[in-house]
């Protein structure tokens, strides 16, 4: 019998994936990790308030959650100093990019982004049929100037800038992202990813908006938070905007034990300060252990650190490839000429140990 | 500033939702439900080993789920005897529902279902701008032949049944749907959605049959697994189909504890059996509170009783607004004839008290 047949732009689409994760990686070597530094996970986990306030969940697990997540909402109004209708939770923030591009890319639609920038984001992109338009890195930062010239002149409905950026660790200051904002092409929604604002400076985060509607935030559970794991992010933006995702989302899909873990992990400030603490710690030791093996380390507002390995993208290949054979997960998203990097998540000591075990190793291996 | 604009097809999205959550009306009735029989979840709740394994994968939930979800599909191809080819794990049934009408539906594309049958189906068919042709219910049951030549008639690309039936709880046995899935037209695909077949009786459950690409079959461990406020659940279908899913998913989505909890679900059959015979207990009680009070309570293959309340659907409505007003959640998500009908989830000895106590009430302030 005839085959179900796929949509015009589904047919398309390659089969790709926008990241293999470590568990594959792991399945193929045959063993574990020692150190999982390679997402730009939070290692140090999330509050032990979170912890006790997923217990105390498990009981209304058979509950689904709410479709509107009101308490968590809420709870990030007051947290933000915005309301609630400025606020949508979703299935992380990659869940929110596929439907930021579902509402605004039909098949041939610009948008621009950096050459080297978040894959997930171009894989939602390309699976709307948009059209990316790349800029490159301006002295390996994103290049708001660049992102604004490429949006203009292609008439892009989209433009993505991290803030903190992933995966150089670079960031620009409020002013900067400020004056971009006012230069915004019209028609043209700003998508400011800031899964690591909670690791940045201060004067990175520009002042919250709500009342652009050319300007939305991206935010998560999965970083500093530590929940990755039950995956759950939200964003911010102009009410109008915000009420659209309503239109399209899967209501249901952010169930209940995230979210009670979420609004745990938001109530505990204390423990979130000192994570960004250890954070701040780790990149130093990663800095450290760098410079000890000759490597130039990055300047970073993330929870990792970018190491510039000071060859050509061959080389920093050969130095993940051998930091993999000795069980450290770390990972090289970068298209040239930041190729010349590595990425390393922030760690535990013992993480940092083996780290500055297994460096001097993979670079005498080559 | 140009607002950015939404692709033509959003524009023409309604604000809508598929269902209002429960806490959205105990948020306006400014008190909570005494008895949750509104959404068919499974108030026993998941397997002790289920907390327990969630306790345990609390320490890991830093950490992204696998994006393959390797070791459940691994699990889950054992317990059906397929391959984990031929097994995507998504967020809940609605979220893979949603990818499947990415999949195959452009705008205008026909789709069938039946007139009454579940509306996030629908709402997600409409939010890919498809176009629905409802086949009305026969006997209080879907129509399988009224199906079959509503997607002859109209080239329909997706036919969604769900077996046994959301909101009836009737079924039909393997053999009528082996009849029906011979008759499909060339390249329409059927969703059979067996989000009940835990609880319905075997010969209700077609063979697993993963060389026929005009199948996908739609499973969950929301139901009578009892992890609602997890969200995740799998299709099984032909191979080729089901690597399609990872042309669009979110394939980061369902994170490491929903696949922690589910994986030691699945290794608690013995616990599935108990929460399927306090089902069926259940069943027969609220069909006895039915008949007590001179309503039909219909056969159910589900974890809910569908009630005749022998009038139309006024009566019904005022029932169920009725028992809502005494802290019983209940709801009635039928259309004409069926719309003479309410839905009450299966519940413990303490909801069936409630429900008891609150019907006759119900009934006599109308």
């Amino acid at each position: 019998m005839k085959t179900p047949i796929f949509t015009d732009l589904v047919q398309t689409l390659p089969a790709t994936v926008p990241f293999v994760g470590p568990e594959t990686q792991e399945r193929q070597m045959g063993h574990g990790f020692t150190a999982r530094l390679g997402a730009n996970e939070s290692v140090f986990g999330p509050s032990p308030k979170v912890l006790k306030a997923i217990g105390n969940a498990a009981s209304d697990i058979w509950m689904y959650g709410d479709p509107e997540a009101y308490e968590l909402r809420n709870a990030l109004a007051k947290h933000h100093n915005i309301t609630m209708d400025n606020i949508i939770v979703g299935e992380g923030i990659d869940g929110l990019l596929g439907y930021l591009a579902r509402l605004f890319i039909s098949p041939g639609d610009a948008v621009v982004t950096s050459d080297g920038a978040y894959p997930t984001f171009n894989y939602h992109v390309q699976g709307f049929g948009g059209m990316l338009h790349k800029v490159p890195y301006c002295d390996d930062h994103e290049d708001p100037n660049g992102l604004i010239a490429m949006a203009a002149k292609t008439g892009a409905k989209l433009i993505y800038l991290a803030n903190p950026d992933n995966p150089m660790g670079s960031w620009h200051n409020a002013q900067t992202l400020e004056k971009m904002i006012e230069k915004l092409p019209g028609g043209c929604l700003l998508i400011l990813d800031e899964a690591y604002a909670d690791c940045a400076p201060h004067d990175a985060v520009p002042p919250l908006d709500t009342s652009n509607p050319n300007v939305i935030r991206m935010r998560t559970f999965s970083k500093a938070y530590g929940l990755a794991g039950l995956r759950i992010g939200y964003a911010i933006g102009q009410a109008d905007l915000i009420q659209s995702f309503n239109k399209i989302r899967n209501h249901f899909g952010v169930g209940r034990l995230p979210q009670a873990a979420a609004l745990a992990a938001l109530d505990d400030q204390a423990y979130l300060s000192d994570v960004i603490s250890r954070i701040s710690m780790s990149r130093i030791q990663i800095s450290e252990i760098a410079k000890e093996n000759g490597l130039i380390p990055l300047p970073s507002a993330t929870n990792f650190v970018t190491i510039d390995c000071g060859k050509d993208g061959s080389f920093a290949r050969a130095v993940v490839a051998n930091l993999i054979k000795q069980g450290i997960f770390v990972r090289m998203p970068f298209v040239a000429p930041q190729d010349r990097c590595i990425r390393v998540s922030c760690g535990t000591a013992d993480d940092m140990a083996a780290f500055a075990k297994a460096l001097p190793i993979a670079l005498q291996q080559i």
